[in-house]
């Protein structure tokens, strides 16, 4: 294999997405509907002319680059969460972002292109992750009939998600109240939860999404939403 | 953009297909059907258990390096072959190999995984690319209903392919005359030819495949393969 040159990349752009960080984050493009994200593309490198016609693309591939996962470096197997966080199953067999090469790759609904802007929607992406490279879907080469995996066969099962009184009476005071709550709503009913933390429904769990901390429990009758507060943690991204 | 640090790659394997060179390459990944190609991954980097569970995918994501696309860069218009060659496309509408990141993304059939070696069928991928990822492809997240892009809403047509008497003579004695008359087949039935060279039905095209160099010509009927010699051009991986 030392007959290759070294490969080098350079971002084309960068997503900003209401995902501060991986907890939480849908474990699969195409899952968070009605969830917006942007594309910023490099201004200095990527003329407008390289999107034209890209208005006529319902759905594009976001290559990207896992930049979160890379200090864990990866290993040969990986256990899925979906499958209860016990059972092994080899990296390429999955889509695990600790690979050898931790490329991301994620369908995302095209809403509108601005000039070097995209707007999409259901991504899965964490803000602040570099684009390497953005192509159209093409349905008739890319939609398999009988394509299967077995070990993921279908999408995840949702949970309900319900406010607590003080949730709802904070959700009203933000200036998009709307955008966050369906935010809240379609990256908590997946049940972010590590395997290894789903035995006891009191215990409480905190995530950074857009602008504010969402604190919230999980049991039997899904997903309660507690509290609601502005960012306080300073390790995220603005 | 310049908070990126400096993305370098390394590849975890190389694809063994017919196809010699670009030309005649089905212009997307599932045209294909029943050409096989080989994954073969780095002995030194990658153990067999990376890829435990993979028998149970049917179809997987190849995330490559369009090695022999680097040298001419890219422009942020492209014309794509399927329009004529005189519309102008943006690079990231299309799925040009001349890209900022020429990376290639080709949704391949599995049909067997042996120890570091994956058979697919369905590829699109030249001899000797490099492989930087495989990923299982999942159905429900990735075959949105009503996708659709614009400018190439179908595969494309298909063209009957027919044999010369000579040819036929000659790939009698191949020792793999199935997989050969296949190959000639599923590459040649989508018209490689590029759009300023359609107008003379009498202009024969060479083509390198396998281990043979194939002649051909197109015209009203379709393609007409005329001959089918030992591989002699040297400028080609062997």
């Amino acid at each position: 294999m030392s007959v290759f040159e070294p490969i080098s990349l350079r971002p084309i752009g960068v997503v900003r997405s209401p995902w501060k960080e991986k907890f939480a984050i849908p474990r699969q493009s195409g899952l968070a509907r009605g969830v917006e994200s942007i594309v910023e593309l490099d201004r200095e490198w990527i003329p407008a002319e390289a999107l034209r016609g890209l208005e006529g693309v319902s759905h594009v591939w976001l290559v990207c680059w896992f930049h979160e996962s890379l200090a864990d470096g990866w290993r040969p197997t990986v256990r899925p969460p979906r499958l209860g966080g016990s059972v092994r199953l080899g990296v390429f067999a999955t889509r695990s972002p600790h690979r050898p090469n931790p490329i991301s790759l994620s369908l995302v609904r095209l809403l509108a292109v601005d000039d070097r802007r995209l707007r999409i929607s259901e991504a899965d992406l964490l803000d602040g992750t570099p684009v390497l490279d953005i192509k159209p879907h093409l349905p008739w080469a890319e939609q398999p009939e009988h394509a299967r995996c077995e070990w993921a066969g279908a999408a995840p099962d949702r949970l309900e998600v319900h406010f607590a009184a003080q949730a709802e009476a904070e959700i009203a005071t933000h200036p998009e109240a709307a955008v966050l709550r369906r935010v809240i709503v379609e990256s908590l009913c997946w049940d972010p939860r590590p395997s290894s933390q789903r035995d006891d429904p009191t215990r409480t769990f905190a995530v950074a999404l857009l602008d504010v901390d969402v604190r919230f429990r999980v049991d039997a009758a899904g997903v309660e939403v507690l509290t609601i507060e502005p960012r306080r943690r300073d390790n995220l991204a603005p």
